[in-house]
């Protein structure tokens, strides 16, 4: 490929809609162009990019046995009311009616679609356990597109679907997906990529990972040990809590706070630490805008996927109306009608005293509160996010730090959630009727891209490594009206197309810096350059964009000398 | 592969929904599953065959300077606005509102999505010639999805779209890809399928070809001269008519024909031929509902791609409603209001003369009319269809034959229909803004597999070339129960995986004739049969599906065998 027929913008000017590198890179290196909101046409070089992904995440899934096969991008809405997912799935799947006014969705996920492909087949125990694949566009209507191709409405996936017999046959899958995973990211450049529990959310199901890339313009948040190998999501991590019940216990006392609103305020005026009092959070069901009133200790915060999960259903914040009987910064514990509201405890309350809270009445707050006292037995619930500096659930020493990272990937243990749902059953040995456990295993394609752009680069532009590198080596020719240089410049690109090496050619007519700064946005691993003042001592340039690399070798080697180092850094990465 | 792990089932019943035998095969061997209406979820065989489909496709399409670049499935209906299309185009079009209540539409083509990947970028004619194309999911929603792949509403395509400075240059560039395209189904196996010229619909542009796959259960026919080299979609051939004005003319006369509706039945009272008749078709515009009446010869229908592209608009046949003008069955052209209706003459009616019609009052028609002399003068334009045993319009004989036909790809000049509408642009050397002149090239994947299965069937199975095939070979083990017979199967098995032969081994307990007829059905171009009393006399059967193949090869050499085997056909589709 001649750099000049690339079909594509490259500039130097970061775009100010761009708030991480990567995404500033690859807009400036004529990667993608935004065609709306989260959604992206791809250029040459990132397809490139995509489809080496792509093969390295077919060849892993193709190991453990997978088999690809292929479901629609849109689906009868009919599929996803059969697993319950069409009503419970809100505006972030798109919905259509056909010409002749049957509802359909575009997939954001095929869970119902890969029950629907095996349901009839895998009739006996005799056809499992199997695993099925796809790589394929998917469209999820994010509220909040960022970050370039991190988050994203349209996207390619490689989403994969195991189905089993027993819990333990799943995991014993899963295991083997867990490392075929691990292979994938280091295969494409970034073995750095940990795993962490997570949060099952929408897909049902208990056991789950993530597989995070650790960098601060990541937008999960994630509690690591620095004591133990525990790491969780924020929104999965236990909450682990100290509770303190030292000293005596002070008497419930009413007082006038007029004015007073937030939790900080009312600990300021009665000199008393957040950590001694009671804060009440609102939501609202989405469903039935039913207010939840969760109570937590003052300084810290309600995760709502917790909450979410307990519940059964969504929230939202809620909102405080006039006559719904709560009066906005006053509300607490003590006559709280826990028949017309959900009460919810978080368990940092639990055998704790001499707390200040709402009185549930305006301008009224209570000091002195000790729930067992004053309110009698309640549930205590884990709904709080677990801090900076918290208590490892594994180790138990306040060991937790919060990293921030991409999710680049995701496995699932999904029970029988689905094939429950979509009447999915089998004969087993005994001729008995059993539903299949399923697993599944996804891994976002553009995304993957971006993380590796995002961990590896510099102000230049990516570092791309060969396994996934849009063009192996790119040849810079830097006097294309010399005819010597010219002439070996076009030779050298002949006999590395002949030699199959992906291989990029630059001979405009431009300054050597240009053309290095268009090198570095392209991010080729290996970079000869083709000059008459190296020409004058029989010799070209080679680089390597990663810096590792950087020599003068015979013209006449160079081809040897090029094939080797793509082969080498080829075996690395396998 | 084990075929006992291969999801999918396979069975022997033809599905009755099945009007086609590459339909009814594909459903029967596991290759695909109906999840709505035109929209198919694939199995593994398929899912090989459409992606070494789609490999050859990128290698011819990189082979002419194709560069791969991918556009979303999900596009805002603001830009296809810019080039009219939003409105223009119909319910084959899915539309939906994301969840901002931005209207988005679902790609069915994407130059609209072109033009806005380049159109900053090729701002200079030093850019030019260029060619991008893509490899993706698309969805038309389709009024009559049918014959499994053939007509879908879900479909993944290639589409490319060329960028030129001139005619010249794209009409030189339309050839490569004619010989590109040629290529492609070539090595697919279906090197029988010849190009046509055909009609450009809503694609714009003027010269355009089709390239057909001929059968009888194609669904687009085709005129084909049997003394030259003529080819082309009815949609598009002219209709040359050779008017019969012999005889004296008779003076225009009204008779009284109560009860007498349709064109055969006047001519039947009048006991004159058909080709003696002016009939009236009756067309509303879809727009406006305004009427349109073609005046043509009795004995010859109306082409409607004509119509439409003569008007530019679409239309659907007339309703004749009470008080609107017409009366149904008695139209004709003495009278008739040109001014509130649009009237048209084929060229079939021009300087004929003796004809019946239609009086435009009820219950009576004219004999003796002659347009010239009765109307007076009026443009005469081809909108008839062509007729078997019609004129060739380039080597005008008689000598036109219908036949029908699948088309498996098209390429299109498009002008600057999109480069004008979407304000793309270039300077010229002369420094002059100019609009680039596109072409577009289009191949349906799946439709493609469907077509090399119909062409190349039996009533067993489809018979896949070595190029596009499933799997290269498959071991049948006729005895796995036979310790020496189940050895020798799992040996070659392992050898010829380790040799990179991608091979489909059936070791199951069951009959032979179970097995060869899974094996018919997934149609694997070369088997190895290994059964106990072939192993006595010391050789395995070979046999290729295309039965070319048949012979007894001692086990010793069956692997170099195979691999020479598979080798050559996969040279020869080279």
């Amino acid at each position: 490929m001649k750099i000049d027929k690339l079909v594509g913008e490259r500039f130097k000017e970061k775009p100010s809609d761009c708030v991480i590198d990567s995404h500033a890179l690859m807009v400036r290196g004529g990667y993608m162009k935004g065609v709306a909101n989260g959604i992206y046409s791809s250029y040459m070089p990132l397809r490139r990019i995509t489809r080496k992904i792509e093969n390295i995440i077919r060849e892993e899934m193709d190991s453990i046995d997978g088999q690809e096969v292929q479901f629609p991008v849109v689906m009868p809405a009919s599929l996803w009311s059969e697993s319950g997912r069409y009503e419970s799935i809100g505006s972030e799947m798109a919905r259509f009616s056909d010409r002749n006014g049957s509802p359909m969705v575009l997939g954001m996920t095929h869970e119902e679609a890969a029950v629907h492909l095996v349901r009839e087949y895998a009739n006996s125990y005799t056809k499992y356990p199997f695993m099925i694949y796809q790589i394929q566009t998917k469209f999820r209507d994010e509220g909040r597109p960022r970050a370039g191709l991190i988050r994203v409405r349209e996207f390619t996936m490689k989403d994969a679907y195991s189905f089993h017999t027993s819990q333990e046959d799943l995991e014993e899958y899963y295991a083997r997906c867990y490392d075929a995973y691990n292979k994938i990211f280091a295969r494409c450049g970034i073995p750095e990529v940990v795993t962490v529990k997570s949060d099952s959310g929408m897909m049902g199901g208990s056991v789950s990972h993530e597989y995070m890339l650790l960098t601060p313009v990541g937008e999960d948040s994630i509690a690591i040990c620095s004591e133990c190998d525990y790491r969780a999501n924020m929104e999965a991590a236990e909450s682990i809590i100290e509770n303190d019940c030292s000293g005596e216990d002070a008497p419930l006392e009413e007082v006038f706070t007029p004015g007073i609103h937030t939790i900080e305020d009312i600990c300021e005026f009665l000199s008393t630490p957040l950590e001694q009092s009671c804060k009440a959070v609102v939501y609202q069901k989405n469903m039935t805008d039913e207010y939840v009133i969760v109570f937590i200790r003052g300084d810290l915060d309600v995760n709502e996927t917790k909450l979410t999960n307990y519940l059964g259903e969504n929230v939202h914040p809620g909102e405080i109306t006039e006559g719904c009987g709560l009066y906005a910064g006053y509300i607490g514990p003590c006559g709280i009608d826990s028949e017309k509201f959900t009460v919810l405890y978080d368990l940092s309350l639990k055998g704790t005293h001499n707390l200040s809270c709402g009185a549930n009445k305006p301008e009224y707050h209570l000091k002195g509160l000790k729930i067992s006292r004053d309110v009698g037995e309640v549930e205590y619930v884990d709904l709080a996010k677990i801090i900076e500096g918290g208590i490892c659930p594994k180790c138990g020493k306040h060991s937790i730090s919060i990293s921030r990272g991409i999710e680049v990937g995701n496995i699932f243990q999904l029970g029988t959630k689905y094939t429950k749902s979509m009447g999915m059953q089998y004969l087993d040995a005994e001729g008995n009727l059993q539903y299949p456990i399923m697993g599944c295993y996804g891994i976002g394609v553009g995304r993957l891209a971006a993380s590796v752009c995002e961990a590896h680069h510099d102000e230049y532009g990516p570092i791309w490594p060969m396994s996934i590198a849009p063009w192996q080596v790119e040849i810079c020719c830097l006097r294309a009206d010399d005819e010597e240089c010219k002439g070996v410049a076009d030779e050298l690109y002949d006999k590395m197309n002949e030699a199959n090496i992906e291989v990029l050619y630059d001979d405009r007519n431009i300054r050597p810096g240009a053309m290095f700064s268009d090198a570095d946005l392209i991010g080729v691993p290996v970079r000869v350059t083709v000059s008459p003042r190296n020409l004058k001592e029989g010799v070209c340039e080679i680089t390597t964009r990663d810096k590792l690399v950087n020599e003068k070798i015979p013209t006449e080697n160079v081809l040897e000398f090029v094939n080797n180092l793509v082969a080498e850094r080829l075996k690395a990465s396998r």
